[in-house]
């Protein structure tokens, strides 16, 4: 089973395109470029590379988020749009868990985290299981960073937690002096999502054919957007 | 601090431009094409991609081996010629030392493997420190792989081993039967060696002034090639 899989859901834009039992080929820029300009580009330059034509793909996998609502809606319409043209399944997973799928194999406790400004981050607790994937133990929220902290510490008692994410550098300062040595900041090598791990989480789902139609699709912002938000608060009154 | 860092020391090319703080871009090829023809394309494509000139770069990393002889030279020749026209430091790292960074975290024995034919494999026995590095435990050698199975579980004694590499599909059998519930195989988005995993083992040996001039960067091949054996052979009737 060959997958496509594409993350543009934060900064960082990846592409890869593998099967049950390796990564065909793999792009991940860290570039903050306009991902609704680059993604086409870098799906095609990956398809190319890896001889793969678009028609040989068996399934989509797409993160779709939490993130920037832009960088979630121009994955996830780019993976409907694909699946429905190509008509094969399509899966959306966590953008959380495919940074958490980074420290696969590590025995405390996995926190993924992406800034979400005034304090707040996108954030959730993970586990790596057999060292093929992570599950998650808290689920993905969006939450004041200083209270998260006291809800997965408390969550794991003395454990070592493993902080993980491009937007790290914002709030390591807070969880080292929150947490002190119980927080673990690995090799940068490990903040960006890679789509393949995207693609390897989903061909587990396509094998349990939980794989959904492209129309079934939707994005996961964990909140509503700004102007969605005022919108609903002018119909209320 | 800039560094290119480079891998085609087996089947799987791979390319990275990144700084201290995270990987700027990175390009993973599985489709066992002539590294002599893709490389310099790769290279060009990922500098492009990341508006980095090469003469921006202050630095080069390659995995010198062991590999695919072809392989190996490709890579570190194409370093070294590099880091001379370019006039900065370079550093060489093993391509299992590589792979073994896809684990980093994992508290067990990482195990890294390429087959190196006749029942033989390129290994070595590793410690993730600290979710930072790899260290190496058992050095790299060239040796069959029933006997290596005895020594490194000698060294380890009842401790989990999580073996890795784009060859273990060839070997996995055996070292299941030997080893048991020991022997740990993780997701195959592991395997492939990430040259951005080399740009930081190298970015650390830069900041410690071990980088070194182009000409005295010399591949690791671990055994001398064949036509090389038969040679010598010949020398001493």
């Amino acid at each position: 089973m060959r997958v496509l899989a594409i993350d543009t859901s934060n900064l960082v834009l990846s592409v890869a395109v593998m099967d049950e039992t390796r990564v065909l080929g793999e792009w991940t820029s860290n570039q903050n470029k306009n991902h609704s300009i680059t993604l086409m580009d870098g799906i095609s330059m990956v398809l190319n590379q890896c001889k793969v034509e678009p028609e040989e793909l068996d399934g989509i996998a797409v993160a779709k988020g939490p993130g920037s609502y832009t960088g979630v809606r121009i994955g996830v319409a780019t993976a409907k749009s694909m699946a429905w043209a190509l008509q094969v399944p399509v899966v959306g997973l966590s953008s959380l868990q495919a940074v958490a799928m980074n420290a696969l194999g590590y025995s405390g406790g996995i926190v993924p985290l992406f800034d979400a400004r005034r304090g707040q981050v996108y954030t959730g607790l993970y586990r790596s299981e057999q060292v093929v994937t992570v599950k998650n133990e808290l689920p993905d929220r969006i939450m004041l960073l200083t209270d998260w902290l006291m809800e997965v510490k408390e969550a794991v008692g003395d454990e070592s937690l493993l902080f993980m994410g491009e937007d790290l550098h914002i709030h390591q300062a807070v969880i080292q002096e929150t947490l002190g040595n119980q927080a673990i900041f690995p090799a940068p090598t490990l903040y960006h999502p890679r789509a393949a791990q995207i693609g390897w989480l989903a061909l587990q789902e396509f094998k349990q054919g939980k794989g959904t139609d492209a129309h079934e699709l939707v994005p996961d912002y964990l909140q509503v957007a700004e102007a969605e938000a005022k919108w609903l608060a002018k119909q209320e009154k």
